[in-house]
Formats: C-alpha cells, structure tokens, sequence
C-alpha cells in the first residue's frame, strides 16, 4: 500500500484513469453555451459600477468573452462531487478487494453535496455508507442523504464533535473514510470534469480554449480540472471563490505563500465555506497549474446568478456562479482578456459546479 | 387575398410548410428526460392527498410515467411564441410582399411573451413593430419589449382600452395586426413544436409516443401540435388549464358544448388567463385532434414549478407546467395512463412553455 501512495501522481494520465473508471456512473453533462451572456459580459462596466470597488477611479475594459458552461448541476445528485466519490470507491475496491470494503464500508462526515454523492456511489456499488452529519443540518439534506441509502449518523456541529463521531464509529466498524476534498481519488475524479468539457469544446471545432475558471472551497474541483489541463499551457486554469467574511482563504494565502488553514464565515456559497485542502494546495499554488484565484462579494454572486436563472434558464446554486461574477466583475480578468484575447477574445470554460437549492432559499436570497 | 384564406386548413403538411420557412429563425429547443421526475409521477398519491379533490376517496391510481420534456422555456425570447411570430411575419412577407410589410409595419396588443416575439421577429425582419402594452405593465417586460427594438405605446389595461390604441396606430400607420393566438399562421407556427418533439423522440428509438400534453391558455400552442398530429391517432393530444377563478375556460367549454368567451382570473400561471380563440377553439374542441383538457390548482402548479427548479435544475414559468402537473395530480388522467398504458407505461411529452419568470417573482410564489 505505502509504496502504491508514494508514486501516486497528480497528472493528466491519473484524471484519464479516473475516467475509465467512473465514466459508466456518471452524466456526461452538458457543455451549453448563451449568447446573451456572452454580451452581457463582454459590455463594459460603468464608471459608476467600479465606485468603492478595488477598481474604482479605472477605464472600465472592454472584453470579449465567449462563454462555454459545463454544467455539473446538472450531473447525479446535481453536483460534480458524483465524480470523485464514485472514483474513490471505484478505487478502495481495486486496491482492497471488494469483500473488504464490503464488509467494512465507508464513512465521512458532510452536511452537503459530499454526504449525497457518497450516498449514491455506496448504494450502487453495495457498500455500506455512514454519513456523520451535523443535527442541525437542514432536513432536507438529511432526507436526500438518507434516500441514497445511507445510514446517517448525527453529531455536534464543531468539527471536534464531528471528528470523534467518525473516530468512534471507525472503531467499531472498520470503516474506511473518503475525506471531502483532501483526497487523490477525489482530486482526480473532479478532474474529469475537465477530461469532458475539453472533448465537447473540442467536438465544436471551435478553436484553442483560452482559460477555464471553477469554483474554490476545498480545492478539489479546482486542483482536478488544474491537474488535467497541467500539460496544455494554452489553456489557462482560474479559480474564484468567495471575499465574504474571509472565504477568499486561497486568494489570501497566495498572496501569502502560505495555507491559510482555518475559515469561519457564512457566506451563501455554501460549498465555498472551507479551507483549501493540503493536497489541494500544492496543485493550487503551482503557478504552473493554476493561473490565479479571485474574489468575488456576495452581491455579484447573487447578480451572476439571476442572469443564470433568469437568462440562461438553468438552475444555479449560489457556490456555482463565483467563475462567472468573476468574470462579470473583476476588471484584471476584464483587462487581461481585453489584452491578451483582443477583438477575437477569449473562449473560457465556466465549471457550474452544482445546483442544489431550493425554492425557499431562493426566495431568502432574492425576496 | 380572400381565395387564398379559404382554402387554409390547419393540416400537418401546414406545420411542415411553417417549419421549413421559420427553421433557420428558431432553436431546436432540447427534449429532456429525468429520471427522478418519472418516478415521483409514478408513484401513486396517498390516499390522504385525494381528500378535499374530486378524487376523494378513490383507491390512487398506479400509473407508469416516462416524460419527454420540450423545453420551450429555451426557445428565443423564452419561450413558443417565437415561433407563431416569425412565421406570422414570414407569411405576411410572402402574401404581401416585402415592400409593403416594411411599409406598413406590424402591431399587437400584449404584455407578456407574445410581445417580445413579435418584437425579436419584427427586428429580425427589419421590419417596424408596434406594440400596444397597458401603462401598468412591469418595467422588465417593457424594458425586454424594447430591448428588441420594438416601439412600445401605452395603453390603459382593459381591452376596450387596448384595442382603442391598436385601430388609432393602424390608421394612422397602416400596420397590419399579428394577434398572439387566434389566427392562422400563428398556429401552424406554434405546432412546429410538436413536429420537432416527435422528430426528437424518434430519434431516441423509443417506441411510440402515447400522449402530448401542453398549457391552453388562447389555445395556439395546443391547436398548432394537435393539428401536426392530427394524422397519428396512436398519439393522444391534451391540454392543461389553471382551475383558479374560471381559468379552465376551455375545459368547461368542451363540458357545455360552447366555447367561453370571457374569462376573467389572476392566476399565477399568467400565460394562460385568456379565454380559448375561435379557430383555437375549432380544433380543440374536434375530438379527434385533442383528447381531454385538464385543470389543475394553484397548488398544483406551485408543486410541479418546484419539483421542476429543484430537480431538473430547468427554470421554468407557472404557465409551463401545468401539464406536468396534470400528470403528477389528476387521478382521471393516472387512472388511464395505469389502465392503457399497464406495467410499460406512457412516454409522454410534456411541453414546457416558457421559462420568463424572475427571481423576485419565484420569491413572491415561494417565499
């Protein structure tokens, strides 16, 4: 096993053998494309817009963006995190042998999408589930954990609280632990997002993809797609991720050379609310891989994702639309595709990364 | 002229002849399936559900459900009415020559989805619009109306009002009137929705379609696809009606044997508070083109919209699902679908109108 661990690389041929391996058990999503988005970004802010912005006092630039969205709200459980709990049990079996894992199962602690994706990928493939979620988790994430056929276990909130629930459960059953995020399989499992939306572009005859932009909260999605696209510099690889309340922890600890280890914020990108992963910081900080990661606030979150319902027609969770405001938004992005991308601009793919909300929760971030 | 009018008859070979001019003006919106939505449909209703309906104490019917969705909702402009608009200009382009359409102009009264498209078609066309709207309209609906290039005159809101301002413009301008349902080209226009949903559908090899459902609201979505298959008895063609305030005007009309010509009601599926049009009415009450029209609840219609957002993750409008919510609720309807269809069930497609809601008004319904 140690030996195994010790040449696990994070690389592009590692995200096609996640593929081979998941691709029975998951959607290929769709790779849509608005062209009403497209114009919307690719018009120029106002002066106004950029008042008590770090942009304030600058010429609004002038971008052309055409936008590719791959939409992983629309994957299995609505969230691309299908594809990285499908391949690390695809991958515990190949390693331990399906009777052991079988009789052992496997556990992680989640309220979110992780939980429901474990869920799935443990009843379809007949392995026993235990899913250690907060008690006051929402009842409905509870009951979609549950309907995948786990079992769900509750615990205090503090991740101490959850920590020995998971610890004392191992103990008793022997189960094995898929971490969120933090995790090779999960990494490389993630990256097949990128493996897909790179062939459909590709299918279109549409030239050279100039950048790709996902989402930041543990860094799995991010490190994946950044993992996959490591051998083809013409493509460059952008995170976003959250400023409310310090949830831009990637972009700080760039700035900082350093992992910033601990968040504590509530922003209403709810999947974003995490530290990036250790594992998922190495990949992160490689300015080879991953070009860099900017911040968004909550009012563009929640801009970016209106026109996604109202325009685009698509169903958005607030976590899934950081790419786009960023690109909606940020003017060094604006600028930098204004440069580089001139009158052709740039062709970027945009990871929605899931799509799990409700009407409820709409109605308190818009009513 | 008039030799030409009488010998107009709503035939599948005049869907085929409004398809082949207004294709290269209109998506081919996709034709959806999803799993989780077959199999809430085909579980039966308790029997605790029933109370308070006209199904009260019946013995829930077990119906087996396997949808095809016609996402009108991502048609341009949001949604069908672009493609009775377009083939309206076309036509009159072809009767009247281009020279005097451009001359004369075209104009309609209408706040809501059949303005944009006549706006969208009319620019399109180069061709100039005018578009009579109540003064108390929202501003998006006015704002999108305009933003298609369409000159937008205020009107007051009851039709005497309306229709005051029409014939003024149409005398001072000449423009010749496109109405939003009643009337011929506008419906052949509107049941190229059902010739692209069955090319679609067999496309996937699936068998045979056993039933199409759409809203009726004026009738020219439901008069135009059951016209294109009027010539495939296998196929069933049903309408769906709001039942709040008399909004199942159509319903009730086929009950009395006589068309209701007013219908006044504040339904929240806001597409379908018109009374039924005279030749909509010809072909909808022909009980070999349309099978039954159903009615469903305000309830009903909120219930369908949610499932709708949150499990496929597709933004539709109230309008748009009344179909599917005939399909989850209406035991009459179950009940044949468990008696005919039997343990294989019934591929039904289900045409989701549009999708031109607003976050604020998801959050009025909802929150």
């Amino acid at each position: 096993m140690s030996s195994a661990k010790t040449v696990q690389a994070l690389t592009p041929a590692a995200v096609q053998a996640a593929y081979d391996l998941i691709q029975p058990y998951v959607h290929r999503t769709p790779l849509l494309t608005c062209q009403t988005l497209d114009a919307i970004a690719s018009t120029p802010q106002s002066t106004e817009a950029l008042v008590d912005t770090p942009f304030e006092g600058q010429t609004p630039a002038r971008p052309n963006f055409r936008f590719y969205f791959k939409c992983e709200n629309l994957q299995r459980i609505g969230a691309f995190k299908a594809r990285g709990a499908f391949h690390a049990l695809l991958r515990l079996v190949e390693e331990r042998g399906e009777e052991e894992v079988k009789r052992r199962g496997v556990i992680t602690h989640s309220s979110g999408n992780h939980a429901q994706a474990l869920a799935l990928a443990a009843s379809t493939l007949n392995i026993p589930a235990y899913i250690v979620m907060p008690r006051i988790s929402t009842p409905s994430k509870i009951a979609g954990t549950k309907s995948h056929g786990a079992e769900v276990i509750f615990s205090g909130s503090t991740s101490v609280e959850r920590e020995a629930v998971v610890a004392e459960l191992q103990a008793k059953t022997g189960a094995l632990l898929v971490p969120p995020y933090d995790y090779f399989d999960v990494i490389c499992g993630q990256g097949t997002t990128a493996l897909e939306l790179e062939a459909q572009y590709a299918e279109r005859g549409s030239g050279i993809l100039d950048a790709v932009i996902t989402p930041v909260g543990g860094g799995g999605l991010n490190a994946g797609v950044a993992t996959y696209f490591s051998d083809k510099p013409q493509t460059l690889v952008f995170g976003a991720e959250p400023s409310f309340e310090g949830a831009d922890d990637c972009r700080r600890g760039l700035q900082a050379g350093q992992r910033v280890e601990k968040v504590s914020t509530l922003t209403i990108a709810d999947g974003l609310r995490t530290p990036v992963g250790v594992l998922n910081w190495e990949v992160i900080s490689d300015k080879r891989k991953v070009e860099g990661v900017f911040a968004v606030t909550e009012e563009q979150i929640k801009a970016a994702m209106r026109l996604v319902l109202e325009r685009m027609k698509v169903v958005v969770e607030p976590s899934a639309v950081v790419g786009l405001a960023a690109c909606l938004f940020n003017e060094d992005l604006r600028r930098r595709v204004e440069q580089e991308g001139g009158e052709k601009g740039w062709d970027v793919a945009i990871v929605f990364s899931g799509g799990n909300t409700t009407v409820e929760a709409i109605s308190k971030l818009f009513g």
